[in-house]
């Protein structure tokens, strides 16, 4: 696939990281469109954004592939009611996938749904960073209707920025597994914080504590979103997780010491299996 | 105080790396027991303790200072079976401390109950290290028999491994601390490996995944020990967390994306406060 010019929409964290990340790749032009006019000042002052500034009608014309890096509901919006250049690839990087295909009324768009898993605690283009996506993995979602050389180009994309593979995956899929394996996450580091006893916990605190939360500290306005959108395997994951809450709770009610081992032992081994 | 010889019971991963942090402390000899004789052999090869091994208890006896690292059920039964050098300072290593002294029928014995924060995910003497009490917090339970000196050397001995601090405190307070800081975060790591998903979490996951659920791989004897020992502020503080996940399943039941939006801004604010 020839692609001369890539647009990011959108230059926060996610959106500065990649434009960093992606400079040099396919000897591509880069465009930035961000509503903070300032960020793409800067980042063209940096040298990582085509030295013209244009209007973002004319990017999208120009732009083989366009990347939207903003949150769900934005990202939806933007999809729709912009015009891309023909047959350009469309992307996004949204951490949820049913809900980005169900908004999608644009049907003169070449989409194929992105989700880079990587993250940090800040967010925007201050916080972007050029390494944040080394040993991520990336997450597709083409069908049936992808172009092949659409789906060439993610996988190129994401080796180049670092990743260490890429996955292709449904819609439907992407959103049960990402339930668990980040959303959970959060959403456990979040309740962990919701007690005052954190406040006077720092003199009685080792790595536990630290590591568990660190993700509480998020973008409320975007993981909001993300866990609205995806309420049903979320609940269903949080629904899961409270019934090994009481199983364990189970265990002391009942002073039975030798079943808590046995559980304890088979979550080291499902822990050992998934880091080997 | 005057402390010549320092006798360590249990070179495990917390007795190991006391002996390798203590090193050179007040021009001290160490002595070391433990029911594998090949880890006192290895530790006396490396030159940690001293050259000729004794009986334990001649070593009892010469002892100014002993240090029981081990679980809490040995580590009562020890105690009370031992006779300690007269004016000694007993102390032990436990994760809890209400139990340790209620076990203790041993009269003649000044024993002041310690916690130094600091762990890993592997056990046993292999796996000590010199460095890991470093930035750890020191917690002491003595009360209002303790001698002052007993106090002091404990204090001492925490900053010489480097600790960032002794936290003074009450054996029920230290419980109903460790509950939520440290023993909820290892049942909430372990309970999210209850799950079949993370058999195939790998190619879906990202940082948040491997932080929450890094403790999970514990030693599961000890462990149920603790949990068993302190069930009760356990017990509580695993009900506030379900309440806390029952709040925000609500939030997403009853589709209020602003409330939730708060939930989590709170829990950053507080999160932010802690790391302050």
């Amino acid at each position: 696939m020839n692609c001369k010019h890539i647009a990011i929409v959108g230059l926060g964290l996610i959106g500065g990281s990649l434009l960093k990340a992606l400079q040099g790749f396919e000897g591509a032009v880069f465009h930035g469109i961000d509503r903070d006019a300032d960020v793409v000042r800067r980042a063209c002052a940096e040298g990582l954004l085509a030295a013209e500034p244009q209007g973002e009608a004319d990017i999208l014309q120009l732009a083989d592939v366009t990347i939207v890096c903003l949150p769900p509901v934005a990202a939806i919006d933007f999809m729709n009611r912009s015009v891309f250049k023909k047959d350009a690839l469309v992307t996004d990087v949204c951490g949820v996938k049913q809900a980005i295909y169900a908004g999608l009324t644009n049907r003169e768009i070449d989409f194929i749904g992105g989700h880079p898993m990587a993250g940090k605690e800040t967010s925007g283009y201050a916080a972007s960073d050029g390494n944040l996506f080394q040993n991520a993995s990336y997450l597709i979602t083409p069908d049936e209707n992808s172009r092949p050389e659409h789906v060439a180009f993610l996988k190129d994309m994401a080796a180049y920025i670092g990743c260490r593979e890429t996955v292709l995956t449904t819609p439907a899929d992407h959103d049960r597994m990402i339930a668990y394996t980040s959303q959970l996450m959060h959403v456990v580091a979040v309740s962990l914080c919701d007690n005052p006893q954190l406040d006077d916990a720092k003199r009685f605190s080792a790595g536990s504590l630290r590591d568990c939360t660190r993700v509480a500290r998020l973008d409320s306005g975007l993981w909001s979103q993300l866990f609205m959108l995806n309420k049903q395997a979320l609940t269903t994951c949080v629904e899961e997780f409270e019934n090994s809450l009481d199983r364990f709770k189970g265990y002391l009610a009942s002073d039975d010491e030798s079943g808590l081992r046995d559980f304890l032992e088979e979550a080291t081994r499902r822990k050992l299996r998934f880091l080997a």
